[in-house]
């Protein structure tokens, strides 16, 4: 999770002579970036590194990281208008230098590690377009929705294909497994998800299906939408910390795995407190295969370095008993 | 839900003449606002206008309501020591300008409509302490729970006296019911719940419960701790809109009644979209009794308050069928 993040020194050195699209879109810097965790600590998969927003550029929506402020959209979308004047090109084209860093990182991966690529989900990505930068309430997002189903359907329609695109152009450029990410879907009821996100998630889970690599369904704030996000698709489920592992995946049944479900927060306590999360979450796997240990979402940028390395060796050791 | 709350355009005409703790601290004023929501909407009960974060005052933290920012604790607890260092008084003298605004208001409510009294919970209380503020990742709480639990436990078992105090001074001044907010509770997973929270709720509902008057126990983000919640107490358990009320009522069992659930921003939406809303909520409450109407969380500011009129409407109207 974001295993590339913002903790590491090394990269923060980076960040310091570049800017964050700067860093996404030169594939040489992103491709250093992706094995930055992988070269630090003896995980299992490296992640690319990229941002789930990278996609909404090439819309004509003016993408912008703003210091400290996060992602800004200067031209949000709020009616059916705008959904109508969102642009569209081929994601190899606008997109290639994601797909040319999967290309290096996959050739200084080797044989290491997989390389795992991700995507924003369409509601995820929906709500960034329409709020115009992160938000509490998605009002905004929630008022497009509610008040002209229409329209919403069509934007959903239309992220969903660009993810399959740029899915499937990750895929065919290397990348050994998908993350999808629908990190806000949570600030939705089970009624609302079922009628405006399910549909949606459906196609674009199926139509990625077809590749043949295994894909994360993600979420956080969820607990309440795992049965669906399941029939959703996805042949891992993301659990985040406030769902107790065990009973989430009895109720996902039998064909699904799940990751998680650490608390990135638990990263800040002592080494031997994190060691007895990681413990907990094992015994709650309880040695079922299928069972990605993860943190429940990303890493914070204050987490202390050493106790990513301490949950790391405790994972790897708890897991070899 | 924070009916008295700052979407009335008479409440924003008072806050431009005082400020936020001046109308809290001034009983005339205060019982003003409590009954301005039922003036105007023919709702079924009044809520004290408060903060859950009056009691912190008296503690010697430094409690300001900074424009723009919200409330902000200038000592924030983050140790052992600081723990220690909170200041006792009864809250008969501390806070007894809220005794007299209850007092007042009930005098002009008269039979018109019952007067709901609230509190802090004590994790809610904890995480404003500990934080500083308002908080996303709840980083500085968790560590000290993590990382102090002895510190973290008196530190509740502090604030579980301090709310039941408080409680009862409200009850003896005349509220006819109590709302126990613990608004933030839903950052935790189950297991952390059951450990750093549970026994201190648990102690404090059934002191309030001795009292007679039925007690709320709310919550946001709980749909996996509904059950836990249940066992820690309360005669109606508040349910937020990222659950399913039919599902999470037959989960909570026989024994309890349930508060929600309408997404707040559902409120934006067009009068028939509103009603819809409302509609299957009481579909889902299948006119059983102890399902008390209500949003999942707070009024937003920006409420169209014709909108809330509609709410109030459709809900005596479907309910009356």
């Amino acid at each position: 999770m974001r295993q590339a993040g913002r903790f590491l020194p090394e990269y923060r050195a980076l960040r310091a002579q570049h800017g964050f699209l700067e860093l996404c879109k030169t594939p040489a810097l992103a491709a250093e970036v992706t094995l930055l965790p992988i070269r630090r600590f003896p995980v299992d998969a490296a992640i690319l590194f990229a941002d789930i927003l990278l996609v909404l550029e090439p819309m004509g929506v003016g993408l912008e990281f703003a210091k400290g402020d996060g992602p800004v959209i200067h031209h949000p979308v709020r009616t059916r208008e705008d959904v109508g004047r969102l642009t569209r090109a081929p994601v190899q084209m606008t997109l290639a230098f994601v797909l040319e860093t999967i290309r290096l990182a996959r050739a200084e991966l080797g044989a290491r590690a997989p390389l795992i690529g991700f995507a924003g989900a369409p509601f995820t990505l929906a709500s960034y377009l329409v709020e115009g930068r992160g938000s509490r309430n998605y009002v905004h997002t929630k008022t497009l929705m509610y008040g002209d189903p229409r329209a919403w359907h069509a934007l959903m329609e239309r992220l969903a294909e660009t993810t399959v695109d740029y899915v499937q152009a990750q895929i065919a450029a290397g990348v050994q497994a998908v993350q999808l990410f629908d990190s806000w879907v949570g600030c939705l009821g089970p009624d609302d998800y079922r009628e405006y996100v399910l549909p949606h998630m459906r196609a674009a889970l199926a139509a990625i299906a077809t590749a043949g690599v295994p894909v994360i369904h993600f979420g956080t704030g969820t607990s309440a939408l795992l049965e669906l996000m399941r029939d959703a698709g996805g042949d891992v489920i993301g659990l985040d910390w406030r769902v107790d592992l065990a009973e989430a995946w009895g109720r996902l049944g039998p064909g699904v795995g799940v990751q998680g479900n650490l608390d990135p927060v638990a990263l800040f306590a002592p080494p031997e407190e994190i060691r007895r999360h990681a413990a907990r979450i094992l015994g709650r796997a309880g040695g079922r295969p299928g069972h990605i240990f993860n943190l429940g979402h990303g890493v914070l940028p204050e987490t202390p370095v050493e106790h990513v390395a301490a949950l790391v060796d405790a994972v790897h050791e708890l897991s070899a008993r």
